[in-house]
This record gives C-alpha cells, structure tokens and sequence, in this order.
C-alpha cells in the first residue's frame, strides 16, 4: 500500500458512519437509491483532511470522525444535486443517482443527504459551531452553483438564465465562482477537524489557509482536466460542450487569443450543439495558447503556498499526510 | 378583522424573521429569488399553530417565535420541491419559483431554505431537540412526496418511477403517505411550540394528537377541493390531470365502483395526456359515488376528535383559537 492508498484508508473511515446514519428512519425502498451515490465511488479527500487536520492539531482521530462523516456528505450531496443541474449521467466511472433513478428520486435522495449532514452534526461534540460552518458553506456551494450555471453560454430553457448569463468572465469572477464551490468546503474539511481537536487559533488559521488555497488548486486542476485528462472517468471537453466559460484554461486561451479566435472560441461554447469537430477545434484554438502552463503554474504555486501555512504545525506525521495530499492534487496531472 | 383574520396575524409575525434568515449571506442578484416563495402568499397556518401552541401550554408567544420561523419555512421548503417535482406553475395564484426562475435556480433556491432553517434553528434555546423534531419530520416529507409520487399512474418518464409505481393504492397506504406528506410537519409544528413552552409530557402529547388528526384532516380537505373546490387558485381536478391515485375522493369513489367504472377512470389516470373531455368524464365518474360525503365525514370526525384531544388545555384563550383553526380547515370547504 502505498502513502496515497494509505490516506485513501483514512478517509474511509467515515464509510460505516455515513451508511449508518444514511439508513437511519429510511424507507427500506429508498435505502438503495440513498446509499447509490456513496456506494459509487469516491476518494474520501475531504474526510481524511478533517481526520488528519484534526491530529495535527493535537486531536484524537476518533474526535473527528462524526464531523468527517459530515463533511463528506456534503460534498456527496453537493454531487447529486450538481449531477441534477448538469444533467450528468457517469460520475467515477459509476452511473450518477439520477441516471439511475430518475431526477425525481434524485432530488429526493439529495435533500435526504441534508437531513443526515444535519443529524450526525446534532451529534457531533462542537455541534453548535460545525452547525455554523456548514451552514455557510454550503450556501457558499450554492452560489457557486449558481455562478457556474449563470457562465454557460448555451445550453438552458430556463428564460432566467438565458438572460442572466455573464458574456464575460473576469478572472477575478471566475476565483469567486470557484472559491465557492470548491475551495470553501476544502477549507471547511480542514477547519472542522481544528474544531474537533478544540485547536489554537492560529493552528485553525493555519489549516484554514491551507485548506482554502489547494481548495482552489484542485478546482484549477479539476478544470485542467476536464481540457487535457484522458483517464478521468470523464470525456475530454466536458466543459466545452456543457457550455462552460467557468473553466480556468479557456479564460486563459481567451485572454491571449486575437479577437478572431476568441470569437471562434465562443461561438463553439455559444451553440446550442457542439458537434465532435467543433469540440475538437475548440481544443486546437485552445492548444494554440500558453493556457496550459498557466493554469499549472498558478495550480502549482498555490500548492506550495498552501504548504508552506503549515510548515509551522507541530504534529509532524499528520503534516506530512497533509502535505501528501496537497502533492496529490497536482499529482493528478500525471 | 374577523377572528380567522387575526390568527393570520400571528402567523405573519414569522416574516419578518423568515426574510431577515433567508437575506443572510445572500449574493444580492439571489434575494429575489429565495424571497418570492414567501412573499407570495401563504397563510402561515404552521407558524400560527407552533405560536399559540406555545402560549396554549403556559409559553409565551416571544420564546416560539424563532421556532415558528424554521416550521413555516420548512412547509416553503417543501412547497418549493414539490412544485419542482409535479412542475406545478401556480401556487396560491402566484408563480411558482420554478415557473419564474425555472428549474435549476428553483432547486438552489429550495435548498437555500434547508440552509436557512438550519441557521434559525441554531439559534434557537432547544436547538438540539428543535433540530431532531426537524429532520425527522423532513425526512417523513420526502418520504411522503416519494409515495405520491410512485402513487401516479402515468405522466413520468423516469423508468424507475414507471417500474415501481403502485397500481393500486390501499387506504391504509394512502394514509400512510398523507401521514408524512401533510400531517407530521402540522403535528411537528404544534410539538415545536410546546418544546419552546417547556411543556409537560402530557400537554406536548395533547398537542401532538391535535396537531395529527388535524393535519390528516387538512390532507383530506386539500383532496376534496382537488376535486370539488373552485376557488383554490388551482385547478379542478388537477389531482387527475396530474394522474395521481393518491387522493382520498379518487380512492372512496373506486372503492365503491363496479369494474366497469373503476378501470375506465384508472385508465384516464393511466393516460399520458388527460384530455378536458376526460377529466369531465373521470369527475362524472366520482360524482356517482358517494366519495365526496365519505371524505368529509371522515375530515369532520378527525377535527372532532382534535378538538377532544386538546379539551385539557388550561389556556381557554389560545385553546379557542386552536380550535379556530382545526374548524378553519373544514370551513375552507364552503
């Protein structure tokens, strides 16, 4: 088993706690719809990053393990109810809740996913707080579901956001999107477990920071991938054909093309169909830029930053898993 | 103003609290959005019940205030996911959130309330047994929208909902679902109020008895206008456009049928699209029956026995105006 397997192990901890509390007052029906989107994969990241920001903050493991649960369930919530908005079929390689069941059963299996975050939450220790901090961040994924939707160029029936849309995406917009939807309950993962260990403030600073920053990093990442990645379980250009001008690499393309190709480049994203060739030229005029470089560059500095917040914990071994994982996220590349 | 009038009243006193919640960490363009479910219209019947349930067991009306806030948003909420769900376009004569918003914002809309109710709850002197009260009785909604649902005989294109539905739905089932689609939130809302009174065990299980019988009863009613109400803002018969077999009126008037007439108004409900002509043939159909009086008796003896389930109360004045609005629920029928 190697140190990233290892991690993986951490994290699944939460595993029998989420499928716990996931059956609790569940008709015997529902339960195989509810459980599908756990069940169906995933690396448990942001439980092993409350798990382990917990011990390197002199906590016990054991503290953190309802709040991790709780955590993951955010995060799997926040995939089906992204899954319903982006119409997904395949997540993980696994068909997503509601291309197996339905929206309906879908939307149904997500808000369930809400009242278990918010039972094991009443059962947590420091529940009052970890209330507070779920609450705001997942208003924060909301947003940013929302943000993402509003930078589609195509694609929606719904007259709202056809006339809402942004044209544009400043780049500064485009952090606040992602800053939202990823990077806060990255932090919130880490911020948790500070709070399960009743950490210094400083301590909880620290992993906040640290959070947040390869919060934002993998999200850059993420999108990298969706452009460049082969293997991810995903087709390449996902984001070109789901419209999407909230993807770092095409903001950067976009920055440097002349207007020509920048024009070319949004009209792909603006059409109601993109066929296979039109996603393909849009990866050429894409590959013509220094995009790539770019978005590693910034995925890379913000991942040595992020390192660097907590060079000053003083739990060396959890620090190091922290620091595993931050590699991780960049490591995806490869 | 009448007294019905006034006990609007003291439902309305959740308002202000209900927009200052839903207002908090808000991006200003989502204001409008997360508003317009409260803004249009509703009468705060759940937010009145948990007030003078509060007052009715010795509390007094300040301390259920924020209480109040959390139940009627929950009902909102619901509203909210249920209009998704039956793509209902008018509510209460408004637009839907989803017909003014469409779909995808309606959906982050609608879990932007569960955000709000877990923030108000937070916030409220018995959180953590307000905050159990709450999941289980949204978890019993989802359950009961999930019957309702599979209750339909046609209209869904979900193959999972098409391969689970119930061709036939017994009484006991029916009230099954009714009991955790309507009836549990309008108990939880009375039991919320004797919680926030510190009530005894006794008069919290007085309440609670009225708050069921009275919230099966209001179901009841809800099913009787479906079919027979003019003046509910929606319209006649919508149950059955809506190919729904989970309406009490539907259920006693095939209960009474020969074959014949039974399977020729199931299969209007089986049909994909209710035709005008259908839907006066399916109504002919029920108004054979004596459906109609069945369904009153039984909302009227449940209101009776509500009334007598809350005979022991020692505050005469909210006792009465408890009793105002179990008779309100059968008045709506005239």
């Amino acid at each position: 088993m190697n140190n990233f397997e290892k991690l993986i192990e951490i994290g699944r901890k939460v595993d029998p706690i989420m499928i716990h509390y996931l059956e609790k007052n569940a008709d015997e029906a529902f339960i195989p719809i509810v459980k599908h989107q756990i069940l169906a994969g995933g690396k448990r990241i942001r439980a092993a990053l409350t798990l382990i920001s917990c011990e390197a903050v002199g906590g016990k493991m054991e503290d953190a393990l309802l709040p991790a649960a709780a955590i993951e369930l955010t995060h799997n919530y926040s995939l089906i109810i992204d899954d319903i908005i982006d119409r997904g079929e395949i997540r993980r390689g696994f068909q997503t809740v509601r291309a197996k069941y339905g929206d309906v059963l879908a939307i149904l299996a997500g808000i369930f996913y809400r009242e278990t975050i918010a039972d094991i939450i009443n059962d947590c220790q420091n529940s009052k707080k970890i209330n507070e901090l779920i609450i705001e961040t997942i208003k924060e994924i909301i947003d940013g579901e929302r943000f993402d939707v509003l930078f589609e160029q195509a694609g929606r029936l719904d007259r709202y956001i056809i006339e809402h849309r942004y044209k544009h995406v400043p780049l500064e917009l485009y952090y606040k999107m992602i800053g939202k939807k990823t990077a806060t309950l990255i932090k919130s993962s880490c911020i948790v477990g500070a709070i399960s260990a009743n950490a210094s403030k400083s301590d909880l600073e620290m992993l906040s920071e640290f959070g947040w920053k390869i919060g934002l990093a993998f999200q850059l990442i993420d999108d990298f991938l969706d452009i460049y990645g082969e293997e991810t379980g995903k087709q390449r250009g996902k984001d070109i054909i789901e419209h999407k001008l909230g993807n770092i690499v095409i903001l950067h393309a976009i920055e440097e093309m002349d207007n020509k190709n920048k024009e070319e480049l949004l009209n792909i994203l603006r059409s109601e169909v993109v066929s296979n060739e039109k996603l393909r030229f849009a990866l050429r005029l894409i590959d013509g830029t220094n995009a790539k470089n770019k978005t590693l560059n910034e995925a890379y500095n913000l991942i040595d930053s992020a390192k660097k917040a907590i060079s000053k914990l003083k739990d060396s071994k959890a620090k190091n898993q922290l620091i595993e994982i931050a590699d991780f996220i960049v490591k995806r590349v490869y």
